[in-house]
C-alpha cells in the first residue's frame, strides 16, 4: 500500500490534487456499472486535456499500473468499471470535454472524448443537425466509439463506426495519435476510427473524435401494426423498405408476452388493442423526413402504405393498423423493459440474427421453452429492422422447477449457442463486450480473429495495462 | 529460371494446368493497369475456390514467392499489377465467382471475391435492390473491398466500408478466416471488413464478402445550377441537404474550365448555357427516391426547392437553374474527363478537402497557377457533396515554359502538400494507394499509423509476400 500511496502522490503532482479522487465514497459511482460491473478502484484520475491523458498513461505504463478508461459509465456490460483487485486506476474522461467544434457546411463535429451525447446534440441544434445515434442513456462520445453503440435508428443511419470519420487516441505508453480526419472521402490506408470502434477500451483511450452529423428530420409519422406471426412482420418490413426506404427510420417489434405487461403496470398508457389481447407481434413503424409536410405528407403516406399492404396478398398476416401520436406509441415501446421487471425474474439477452431468420429463431426459442421450461415466458422485443432482439426470459421464482442460479447456468449458454451457432447470430448485438460476457467472446470468436487482436494488443499495449476486456 | 519453372510446375499440379497462364501474350492484360501500373508477371494463377486460393498462398508462403492479388484490374493506382521484377505471381480472382447469394429479406448478398459489380447488381435486380457503390468501371467485389471504392453516390450511401458486413480472407500463409458476418448489429470485437477495407491487398486476399444492399430508387430528378463562385455552391449544398437530405443522391460540381471543353469536343451534347459562357461553377444535383411519384413529385420538388433558393438571400450567388433529363445532364458530367484529354497535357489529381474549405482550396490553386504557371488551366470537377474533387491541370506543351517532366515534378508535390497540409485534405480521396502514389503515403502518413500497419503486416504476412503497397 505504501507503493500505492507514492504512486498516487506522483499522479497528484502530475495533474494537480483536484484531478485525483482517492476517498471511498467519492469512488463509488465510478466503481459500479449501470447494469453489470462492480469493482474497487485504486483511485480515479480526471484529466482535462489530451496532454494530461498522455501524462497519466505514460506514468501508468512506466509503473505498470492498470487502467480502465471510463466515459459517462453508462455501458451495459461492465467494460468501464475496475475489477475487484483494487489495483486499477479509473481514467475518467468527465473533464475532457472542452473541444466541441461544429462545422455545419461540413456536417461534422470534432469533440473531446468526454463530451456527452446530449451536449453534442445541443450544440448541433442551431444548425438543424443532429448526431443520429439514438439511445436512452447519455454516454460520452469516447465511450460510444469504443462501445460502437447501436440504438433505435441504426436501420436508417448506421452505427457509431459508420458515422465516425476520425479519432484521436492516447496509447498505453502515452503516445498521442492524431487521426482526426474530417473527410468523408480519404482513402489512404488504415481507418483508425473503424479499427477502434467496438474494441471496448482494450486497445487505446479515445480522447477525441470527428463524427459525421445529419440534417434533423422536420416531420415524423408513427404507427403500430398487429401481425399474426413473425413471417408477417418480415413481409411488412420488406414491403415498407421497398417503398418507404428513404424515410423509414425505425422498425421495432414487440411480442404479445412483452406487450401486455406494459398495460398491467402502466394502466394510464393507452392500449391500442383496448381490452382485447394483443396480436402475436406488434410492429412500431416510424417514418421521418427532412422534407417539409407541403412536399411530402408523411402521415398520409404511412397510413396509405400500411392500408394498401393490409389489403394486399402479401399482407394477409397483418391483422390491424393503429395510427397514433409518436410519443404515445413510443411510450409503449419504452416501458416494455421496465414493465417486465415487475413480472418476475428476468434473464435478458441482447441478441441479433439475420433479419430473414428472426421469426424462425424466435419460434425455436418459444418451442424449447414450452417443452422444457413451461413456467418461463419468452418476452422478446427489439429492433427487427436491423436484426436485433432483446430476448427477455421471465418467470416467477415460486413457479420455477429449478433455482434461479441453475436456470441461468442452463439457459445462458443454450440461448447463446442457439443464436450464434444455430442461426448465425450474435450474442451481443449492440451492448458490446465486457467482463459480463467475456466468456461468450472466448467461446464464439474465431481463433484467427483472436490472434489478430493479440497482435494489436501486443503492439498498442505491450504491458497489457489497459482495459477490462481480453480480446486476444 | 530453372527454379521458377519448377515452381510453376508445382502450381500447375496443385490447381490443374488450366488455372495457370505463363505465356507472355496471355499475361499482358494482367500486367498492365487501367491507368497506372505496368510490370512483368512470373505467371498468372486463377483459382476457382477459396480452398484453391488457400493452396496457392500456402505454397507461395512456403517458397517465398511474392503475390499480387487482382480482381478485375480496374484500379487507378497500379496496386493490382506486378512490379517490374518478373518474380511476382498474379493471383487473379476472375474465376472465383461462384457464390452469389442474395437474401432479399435480409437485404444482404454473400459473394465470392471475383464476382463483378455488374453481376451482383444483375442478381439483385429482381428483388428491387442494388449495391449502392456507383462507378464507371466494373470492378470485382474483392477488389472494391481492398480499394474501399467511393464513387458518385457516396453522399447518400457511403463508401464500401460502410456497406460491408463481413469478409472471408485468405492470409499470406494460406489460413482461411471466415468472418462472413451477415448481421447489421454484431458488436463483438474487431470488424475484419472495416479493417481490410482500403488496405490495397497488402494484408490479405479478400475471397468473399457480405455486403448490405439497398432498395432501388423508383424515380430520379436532375438539375444543373449555375453558381458565380464556390461559396455560392456550398450555400446551395447546405440548403439542399437541410431540406432534401433524405433524397439527395448526388451533388457534383464542374468548373467553367472543365465544362466548356465538353461541348468543344462533343458538339452533339446539349449545352444548357447555349452559346453563352458557363458560370464559374455548375452544380449537378440529383434526387432519387424509393417513394413512388404519387407520394412525392420529385421533379416538382427539385424545381421548387431550387427556385425558392434562387430567390432567397442565401441564394444570391446562384445565377440560373436548368432542369433536364437525367441522362442528358449526366452525359455532360461523364464526358468531362475524356474531353480534357483533347485539350492538351493533363495532370490529374484525386483530392478531397473538408467541404467547407472546398471553395478556398480551389481558389488558392487557381491563384498560384495564375501567378506562377499562367499557361496552365485548373480544370476541376468532382463530388463536392462528399468533399472530393478531381483537379485536372491542363496545358498545351507548346505554350509551356517548362518541360512536362519538370512541371509534373514541381506540381505534384506542391499540390499534394497544399491539399494535405494546407487544407487538411487527402492526396487520394477515392482511388486508394498503390505504387503510383506510395511516395505520398510515405510522406503524409503519421508515424504511429505506419507503425500500426507494420505490426499488422508482421502478424498477417510475416514473410512480406503479399501486395505492391507498403503501408508500414
Amino acid at each position: 500500500m505504501a507503493a500505492s500511496f507514492a504512486l498516487l502522490d506522483d499522479l497528484r503532482t502530475l495533474l494537480g490534487a483536484d484531478a485525483l479522487l482517492t476517498e471511498g465514497p467519492d469512488l463509488e459511482k465510478y466503481e459500479k456499472g449501470w447494469r453489470y460491473g462492480q469493482g474497487r478502484a485504486l483511485a480515479v484520475v480526471r484529466p482535462g486535456t489530451t496532454a494530461e491523458v498522455s501524462k497519466v498513461m505514460a506514468f501508468c505504463h512506466a509503473h505498470g499500473v492498470k487502467v480502465v478508461a471510463q466515459g459517462a459509465n453508462t455501458g451495459l456490460v461492465g467494460a468501464s468499471n475496475p475489477d475487484a483487485s483494487g489495483a486499477m486506476l479509473v481514467l475518467s474522461l468527465e473533464r475532457l470535454n472542452k473541444r466541441l467544434e461544429v462545422d455545419a457546411t461540413d456536417r461534422t463535429a470534432l469533440v473531446d472524448g468526454g463530451v456527452l451525447l446530449s451536449q453534442l446534440n445541443a450544440a448541433l441544434e442551431a444548425d438543424g443537425l443532429f448526431y443520429p445515434i439514438d439511445l436512452g442513456a447519455d454516454p460520452s462520445i469516447g465511450g460510444m466509439v469504443v462501445t460502437n453503440t447501436g440504438g433505435t435508428r441504426l436501420l436508417k443511419y448506421g452505427d457509431v463506426r459508420r458515422n465516425l470519420l476520425g479519432v484521436e487516441l492516447v496509447l498505453a505508453d502515452g503516445t498521442v495519435v492524431n487521426a482526426l480526419n474530417r473527410l468523408r472521402k480519404n482513402n489512404t490506408g488504415l481507418d483508425l476510427g473503424a479499427l477502434m470502434a467496438g474494441t471496448f477500451g482494450s486497445l487505446a483511450v479515445v480522447t477525441g473524435a470527428v463524427v459525421q452529423v445529419v440534417p434533423r428530420p422536420k416531420q415524423q409519422a408513427v404507427a403500430m401494426v398487429a401481425a399474426q406471426d413473425g413471417e408477417a412482420v418480415l413481409a411488412l418490413l420488406r414491403a415498407l423498405e421497398s417503398q418507404l426506404g428513404d424515410v423509414l427510420s425505425a422498425f421495432e417489434v414487440i411480442s404479445a408476452n412483452a406487450f401486455s405487461p406494459v398495460f398491467t403496470h402502466h394502466p394510464s398508457l393507452r392500449n391500442p388493442y383496448g381490452n382485447a389481447a394483443p396480436a402475436a407481434f406488434t410492429a412500431l413503424v416510424e417514418l421521418s423526413s427532412t422534407l417539409p409536410a407541403e412536399a411530402l405528407a408523411l402521415g398520409d403516406l404511412l397510413e396509405g402504405s400500411l392500408g394498401a399492404f393490409l389489403e394486399s396478398d402479401a399482407g394477409e398476416g397483418i391483422l390491424d393498423v393503429f395510427m397514433g401520436k409518436a410519443e404515445d406509441l413510443w411510450a409503449i415501446r419504452h416501458h416494455v423493459s421496465e414493465s417486465l421487471r415487475h413480472e418476475g425474474k428476468v434473464l435478458a439477452f441482447d441478441l441479433s440474427v439475420p433479419r430473414s431468420r428472426m421469426a424462425a429463431f424466435r419460434e425455436e426459442v418459444a418451442r424449447f421453452l414450452a417443452a422444457e421450461y413451461p413456467f418461463i415466458r419468452p418476452c422478446d422485443f427489439g429492433h427487427w429492422g436491423d436484426g436485433g432482439t432483446h430476448l427477455n426470459l421471465v418467470w416467477k421464482e415460486s413457479e420455477a422447477a429449478k433455482s434461479t442460479v441453475e436456470l441461468i447456468a442452463e439457459l445462458q449458454p443454450r440461448i447463446y449457442a442457439l443464436c450464434v451457432e444455430g442461426f448465425i447470430g450474435s450474442y451481443s448485438a449492440e451492448h458490446g463486450v465486457g467482463p459480463h460476457n467475456q466468456a461468450s467472446y472466448d467461446r464464439f470468436t474465431p481463433e484467427p480473429v483472436k490472434a489478430l487482436a493479440r497482435a494489436l494488443k501486443a503492439h498498442l499495449d505491450p504491458k497489457g495495462i489497459l482495459g477490462t476486456v481480453k480480446l486476444g
